[in-house]
């Protein structure tokens, strides 16, 4: 029983709220309706059911159960829901939570190959299967981040670290006058995780330039040429150009290939952002969306956003392991080791930031297993089918427009009465839709604003969003408006 | 059944499989004694089990378990067995694991408040829970991150934001001649983290000075003093320090009270890295090795070390979260919500480098109930308790020595027998003697080095671990050298 104060908590208490909890999953997954997909808290109401402090004496499980329950779900938004449309939605799929089941009960640190045998090969295995899946080269090898934020931050640092002479890994870049100011490229659709992974290395936000998009919020290749031309004139280093899969706001696709010829001919680190859209290239007639991936020097695709696979899991590859390596590698006495003495396996510490690794690719194996190419070709296909299926009806609408194509599973969209024509007046009026749907707490959608619209974003990437999901959202705002 | 190619996998297929799953882990928590504690494999065994690709059709998950038993199992290292000694000792502890079944379950992205009010109050309540246990002031404000490189890696950021008119957000570090030359002082024997953290920041490693430490391998505040003098005097811009409490190789103790004098009085950024040691803060006599913390701008404290949760979960705490909101906000339109607009909550994607945010907090609650304050004492005690008996039985054998004082749980000593005093030979007996007794898989124990002695390290933290285990791992050790 749990009053003892040694050793573990009794294995039949723990097998019996094991068998509990996997009931209520079960039930949570199979009834999702039953609760508000956007928590209805206010701000403070969690903090006013929970004690100022930690119990002085252990608690049964089944009573933090209880609480569980009785607190914490209501403000639980429910980003495992069919109905979350919000910003990209995403899949804690059942191989995903029995996998960290495992993982949990493991408890591996990964950070060198003799740490956990298991988790390093693993991790090249299933990496290296996600890359055939998406038809990616041979020559791309892959290792897993937490999520895109240290993805792109790592593909920034790597870029740094690939620039000739610098020797920014010895001596830093403060106070030297024999830098070059570094200029990296986005564009105005980028993630803002870029930006801020720019910030944090030390590039500076004034030196992460917005390079403007077309009328389908592409990268102009040819304003990018013009910046990058503009800034050698004026002295600066550029090293680094981004390109975006499927933005967050509309999921755009940059025109990866021509970006890709000038990150050779002006010689920058070209990072492909696919976290969310690059994921489509499992689907053979989506494939495309990589075209020109091959010559990007990293690219980041996360199975926790469009691969069913539950937070979290970033898959970054790159051409260059060598480079980021020497950007982040650093081996302490209390590290050393045979096999990595011998240089005879990878030790995944040297690749990142973070010294503790999680046995993240279980869940991968076990999702990539559990469905098969085939079943996660089908679902992404029939999430895509969705969402042209909600573009259809909307353009079909007199009262809605849509604001961006919809290559992927997203659809940017918004109200539009006739004769309302005001934009202050519309983006009011579709705020206030955004809000009243959320509140029947049916469905959630997030918003963006396009060219100063605006803009709904109904994103579908839940493995249980069906078609009566999205008919019932389109309904909702509908009657709404 | 799973060769469906639409929606999720049956229901009643989940619950079988997560029924077993419990039984496995409860069987797996119970007998641990089954496996080797260093896992056998070797470089290549995993890889050369697995298919080159992913399958083309869905697999039961009966299947995949089944090859989780058999290939994955014999690859991991276990880190979750009570004769795990290497490294720091960590746990996967009951209440952990079922927390991590709803984590997953729920599969919620904690980065704004709205997106799951109840993670972004927990993560509060529960750090201000841990914050009170370890006796620290109130206006420590605490954000969860995923380990302690990248609490070390944010505190060096929250430093470099705090340095008066550098502007680096803004303007980077990058080809600007105006800008300090910044140094930041650590010990010869601080965890290899910080160093890394100041390497990603454009820092530099040469301008990262390891101040030399004592015979008690503590850092020596009056050689900081001289180096910051040192390097005033050559025009750097001192601005970062970190001590520990509990370095790595032998957890030794720095003088935090003497550290924060001289942060004072130069203006450094105190950071106090205690991802292990500082837990030990919990149990009552042992409050003293935070004595000077409450002057310190961050800590570092990690539950997923020494306190029973999963990986990974690390407590960073700071009495300026307004510096590091600095550091790390960024805020796009298309997160924008009435909560954050109205500035009435937290959004803890404002406190560092990742926006995805998995619902850690909740396995921390779960674990500081279960347990509750006198079950945490008592166990942190008990490890403590361990850690001495041994050192005493080292201490009275006369071919065996001490190499460093145990003031935690972890003890670093040698064999050596009599007669035997050359250097070179007395290293390559122990380490022959730690791959001899790691070789059994009875236990697993690392090394470090200390003052050019090969050093054994036994790291006493799984929550399973007996003075049974600790005699066993003595025996052995006497019975092999």
């Amino acid at each position: 029983m749990s009053d003892q104060l040694q050793g573990e908590i009794d294995l039949q208490e723990f097998r019996q709220m094991g068998y509990q909890l996997v009931d209520w999953i079960a039930d949570y997954l199979g009834h999702p309706e039953q609760y508000p997909v956007l928590s209805r808290s206010q701000p403070g109401d969690i903090k006013a059911q929970l004690p100022p402090a930690a119990p002085e004496e252990a608690e049964p499980l089944a009573a933090i159960i209880a609480d569980f329950e009785k607190i914490i779900v209501p403000g639980i938004t429910h980003w495992n829901h069919p109905n979350f449309f919000a910003y990209f939605s995403i899949t804690g799929s059942v191989p995903g939570i029995l996998a960290e089941m495992l993982i949990a009960a493991l408890n591996v640190n990964g950070m060198l190959w003799r740490t956990s045998p298991a988790a390093t090969e693993l991790e090249e295995v299933t990496l290296d299967w996600l890359r055939q899946l998406l038809g990616l080269p041979a020559d791309l090898r892959g290792v897993i981040m937490d999520g895109a934020s240290m993805s792109s931050m790592v593909a920034v640092a790597a870029a740094r670290e690939a620039v000739a002479g610098l020797d920014v890994r010895r001596q830093g870049l403060a106070g030297r006058t024999d830098t070059p100011r570094l200029r990296a490229y986005i564009s105005d659709q980028t993630h803002s995780s870029v930006e801020k992974g720019a910030i944090v290395l030390g590039i500076g936000q004034e030196n992460v330039v917005k390079i403007p998009s077309d009328d389908q919020f592409r990268m102009i290749p040819a304003a990018l040429e013009t910046a990058v031309l503009h800034d050698l004139a004026a002295g600066y280093r550029p090293f680094f150009v981004c390109a975006t899969i499927g933005t967050t706001s509309t999921t755009s696709i940059d025109p990866v290939p021509a970006i890709a010829d000038l990150a050779e001919k002006y010689g920058l680190w070209l990072h492909v952002d696919g976290a969310y859209g690059g994921m489509a290239a499992i689907v053979p007639e989506m494939r495309h969306v990589l075209d020109g991936v091959a010559r990007a020097d990293s690219l980041v695709t996360n199975p926790h956003k469009w691969l069913f696979t539950p937070m979290d899991l970033s898959a970054f590859y790159t051409r260059h392991p060598d480079v980021l390596k020497r950007a982040f590698s650093l081996l302490p006495e209390y590290l050393r080791n045979t096999e990595t003495d011998a240089n005879a396996v990878i030790d995944y510490m040297d690749y990142g930031v973070q010294l503790g690794r999680r046995f993240r690719s279980l869940k991968l194996w076990f999702v990539l297993r559990a469905y098969g190419r085939e079943g996660l070709v089908a679902r992404l296909r029939e999430h895509m089918r969705l969402a042209q299926q909600l573009a259809e009806w909307i353009d079909a609408a007199p009262d809605f427009e849509r604001l961006a194509p919809t290559p992927f599973s997203t659809v940017c969209f918004r109200a539009h009465p006739r004769g309302l024509d005001d934009p202050d007046q519309l983006n009011k009026l579709n705020e206030q839709l955004m809000t009243a749907v959320n509140a029947t707490g049916e469905i959630f959608l997030s918003h963006t604003k396009l060219n100063g619209a605006y803009t709904l974003r109904l994103a579908i990437g839940n493995i249980r969003t069906e078609e009566a999901h999205v008919k019932r959202a389109w309904e909702l705002l509908q009657e709404m408006v």
